[in-house]
């Protein structure tokens, strides 16, 4: 099975293309959030290098968030617009339970965006075990849960150096070098085990209100 | 600093752009091979979205082998070209160093390359210590470090298989998700900390004769 994933739900933005569980491309950038402008030259680069054409693509596999507003709604038209064109199927993942995917460490991984204003989009996983689903919290909250474990913890993500600067005078809290996981690449391997959906049932998960809908809350109050 | 890096040491070719330490962007393929018509593609590509001007990078990052001889000298053959047509300095480094370089894994790493006929390249890393260089060898004359060594053994790289496969019934040789290291990552990690060298300097570093060669050596004797 040829899948195509596309992942812009961070600063990050990636592509990457697995056939039968075996990674053919992975790319990830930083972009400042042009993600509109990097991911079909992308695409476009994927296909030529692997020396594909679009009507083999068997899945498109795409974040659905948490993560950044914007970035979420660009990666999901395009594979919308994309599974349209070839009539063929998608599926939607966490954007947090792809970047676990990618990770290999021994230990409790906290895949993690930065939310800004304190809050972190985070994640909490210990092998394929999920110890708590995505949510959207201040990262002072994981202290609790910080504090208590008795394994060795990971950030993961670009919300890395707002919790291990918070928590790293914790013993069990590993930092590590900078790691760019490939989302894309995780929600390809996600993908492949989930039942196929239809562009139709994909919808974000953005877990909070946006900036727009607080901003408007605040002014009703 | 500003650097780019390429790999094509093996059937998985890389490129990389790295400032002041910090990945922008990063690009695995594997291509059977075709790294010449994969490359210069990549690195357009890599410039583009990174929305930088070839002028302005500082350094070019290129691995020297061990690997593939034809993938080697269409790496230092591009990389080379660039540096004079700009005038800019370039590292070369060890593509095993470069590997181990982007793995972070709590324990032994063995990055190694599948040199065909039951060798490998390979090289022994702890954290920072190298344990033992890069060397072509009989894949199974590594059973006595394996047997003897009292930590975790992670082999990572194209001749991962070949290793695991011979060596996990060792309780300490872990098997891990199928990684796809990204080695110009990894060149560029290595090349800010060297001293610069000019395109004369930098030369392939085979470790063995070329088919080529060996078959000639066997005719003459």
């Amino acid at each position: 099975m040829l899948i195509l994933g596309v992942d812009c739900s961070s600063k990050q933005g990636s592509v990457a293309v697995v056939r039968d569980s075996k990674p053919l491309y992975q790319c990830v950038y930083d972009s400042n959030m042009t993600h509109s402008q990097n991911l079909l030259s992308l695409i476009e680069n994927a296909v030529t290098i692997c020396g594909i054409n679009k009507k083999d693509i068997d899945l498109f596999a795409v974040t659905l968030g948490p993560g950044s507003f914007t970035g979420l709604r660009i990666g999901l038209a395009l594979v919308k617009g994309m599974a349209i064109a070839l009539n063929k199927p998608c599926v939607g993942v966490s954007s947090l339970a792809a970047m676990a995917e990618t990770v290999d460490l021994d230990g409790v991984v906290i895949p993690c965006f930065d939310a800004r204003r304190g809050q972190v989009y985070c994640r909490i996983t210990d092998g394929d075990e999920v110890i708590a689903d995505d949510d959207c919290i201040m990262a002072a909250t994981l202290e609790d849960f910080v504090s208590s474990c008795k394994k060795d913890i990971y950030f993961v993500g670009d919300g890395k150096d707002v919790c291990y600067n918070k928590f790293k005078e914790y013993k069990n809290v590993k930092n590590h070098s900078a790691l760019m996981p490939c989302i894309a690449y995780g929600a390809c391997l996600m993908a492949e085990n989930m039942p196929p959906q239809t562009h139709f049932e994909l919808s974000p998960s953005y877990l909070r209100l946006s900036q727009a809908e607080r901003e408007l809350k605040e002014k009703n109050k």
